[in-house]
């Protein structure tokens, strides 16, 4: 049986009820706090930043994932509760007893997390009173209004859901992300929510979760900066009644797919939504030695600026493809490197080829554009997403805090 | 005795000639094809880029400096000559030996350097020709249109010149440069030529060169990237008629010096006129444990699109510049960095402090501005340059072939 889409977020998968309402941290009036609630417990799983400042929620998240399992997250734009001392540990932990209460729960059973601007204290009052209206209007309704209230300079709020059946049982997990810019491997300025009725133990979720965000928020990158604050989440209650998945057996290889396909749903869309991004592109890197070479490739193509202003210019400036694969560390040879742009080969064996540049002008005139590189070493092959770089990127950051 | 500078570029040292002329590389008419020259034979020593994918000017000229004496130094700007094949190849040896023959010299004696798009073979009859007319054109007074010859989208030609009395002679050091894209660490797109009549091995020579490139053009960063076709190249012709240099005593190290003084001005120039440039950034890196720590926290700064662009916007995002710090893999105490931006401090102990906006925005509204971390952790000083992420970058960038 094939994986189903579903036209749901976060709580397609059953039990799940989320909202998202404005509580005064955004200045346009937009929504900036969502909550995201689980009527049943659930095995809770998360990946974190890797950038050494870790900002108050990343902390106490951590902390009241620990016992693997969770049954509630609370999430604010706006303010990233980032080198924000003790005071901001202290307003993190407050969030999760506020939502606690409000959802007779424990705190540690509350995940907590934050976007937006670095360093300053939240307005806790408000938040206080936005977790108390945003628990009275939890729903399965509540889907689209929670992936809005998490955006910062997102343009677009960022959705995905699919079913498959695992053990017999129908499986379904649906989530939202945000982040826009500051994306790149590792965990940079992004958050992804993910909620799954699939019985799983905490051990075998945070498996998948950390496999399944190798393959796709860390094969995305906008513009090279990791942030303070970021994090992946999934909870799962087990309400689709599969069959417990505690070993890594056939039931456990289709969750993860079923995980893969909405993580990478929300990774792309993330790069679709990068910060004045005008193109989506996809660089395969083929017959590379090792995966980890040809992923130091494919995202030291993408994270050039040279190469994202040439995209951005249409101009079919392969040099820069070139160069940027000879700056990496990974393991190639110079002469053995084929590049192609969508179908035109462009270069054969580290060399320049004649082509048409008619041809090429139409293929960096679509908004999708294709870049693959043989390497002719190996046999692993990796494909990764990134944004061009453009008057719009520059804009919209030179000007972010004001 | 002080440190004089000279109103001269490349030939400001005794027995040194240039030329700069237009031979049709360029479509706008500048000019593309310079030639130094030493009246004398001389100690000649290089660094070359890091990048994998070679140049062929970067392959010959690595060659010809093997024996560790040059004459004169020939480069286009226009086309790098990179990924360009073995025609590629053959077409660098031939400038090499048609520089030679209307020299009267050995076709080893000649340096060869080029600059611009990659992946196109030269015009090697436009080249010919115009190596011969530089060749007649030489003159002490050609450092000017040398200096003009060399750069691709470079504002401004980049020139420095100082003298210091060594071994009792008065000591002269000169040089130009380009550069002001892909400009990186360890070689980034820029070439940089300097001249000087000191006595010196060519063993010391390459050692002082070495040292003074490490803490000068591997000290700036316009955009991260590297190229196929960077070197800085130093003949010195003994002409002062100081003692010869040939073991690292009190003459080495007042030559390191006055070479240091020449490279940093150039390496300043390069960022002062890095690709849409609109701020000049100085990083300071206070209290660092090791130097190696501490310049990685300066360029990882130096080098995140978030921090250039808040930078460009005169923004005081310091909360960037803590996020940059987090994503080296640097030493550090998160808890102990604090921040400065000019005579202001930010953030204290890694959190933010209340500033004055107003004063923020007199010191970020200047175009050279400093940032100063002290990590409280060590006793190493690093200080590095590099410039804003504009629209007039991407502008640039953009349509660099066409």
């Amino acid at each position: 049986m094939k994986m189903k889409k579903e036209e749901k977020g976060v709580t397609a998968a059953s039990g799940f009820s989320a909202a998202g309402i404005h509580c005064g941290l955004k200045k346009t009036g937009k929504k900036d706090l969502a909550l995201i609630y689980s009527s049943r417990p659930a095995a809770a799983a998360g990946v974190f930043t890797q950038n050494r400042f870790q900002a108050a929620p990343v902390i106490v998240t951590r902390r009241h994932i620990a016992s693997g399992s969770a049954r509630a997250i609370v999430c604010n734009s706006g303010n990233a509760n980032a080198c924000s001392g003790e005071q901001g540990l202290y307003d993190a932990k407050r969030m999760a007893e506020v939502a606690a209460e409000k959802l007779g729960l424990q705190a540690e059973e509350v995940l907590v997390a934050s976007t937006g601007v670095i360093g300053s204290n939240l307005p806790m009052e408000k938040i206080e009173a936005g977790i108390e209206k945003a628990a009275g209007l939890l729903s399965p309704d509540g889907w689209r209004d929670a992936a809005e209230a998490i955006l910062t300079t997102d343009l677009v709020a960022k959705n995905a859901a699919y079913s498959l059946e695992i053990g017999g049982k129908m499986v379904t997990a649906g989530g939202i992300a945000k982040g826009s810019g500051m994306i790149c491997p590792n965990m940079a300025t992004m958050l992804s929510f993910v909620t799954t009725d699939c019985a799983i133990t905490p051990d075998l979720l945070q498996r998948a979760l950390r496999q399944t965000v190798d393959y796709s928020y860390n094969l995305i990158t906008v513009d090279g900066d990791t942030s303070t604050n970021d994090m992946a989440l999934v909870l799962a209650n087990g309400m689709a009644q599969n069959p417990l998945i505690a070993e890594e057996n056939d039931d456990f290889r289709r969750f993860v797919e079923l995980l893969q396909q909405v993580n990478t749903e929300l990774a792309q869309k993330i790069v679709r939504d990068g910060e004045g991004a005008s193109k989506f592109l996809e660089v395969t890197v083929k017959n590379a030695p090792s995966y980890a070479d040809g992923k130091k490739i494919a995202l030291g193509i993408l994270n050039s600026n040279l190469v994202k202003t040439a995209f951005f210019g249409e101009d079919a400036n392969w040099g820069r493809i070139i160069s940027a694969i000879g700056q990496t560390d990974a393991d190639f040879d110079p002469e053995r490197v084929d590049i192609f742009l969508g179908d035109l080969q462009v270069a054969r064996n580290g060399c320049g080829l004649p082509f048409s540049e008619e041809r090429a002008k139409e293929i960096l005139a679509e908004r999708d554009i294709s870049i693959m590189v043989d390497l002719h070493l190996g046999k692993e092959k990796v494909t990764a997403w990134g944004s061009d770089l453009s008057y719009e990127y520059v804009r919209i950051n030179a000007s972010y805090r004001s």
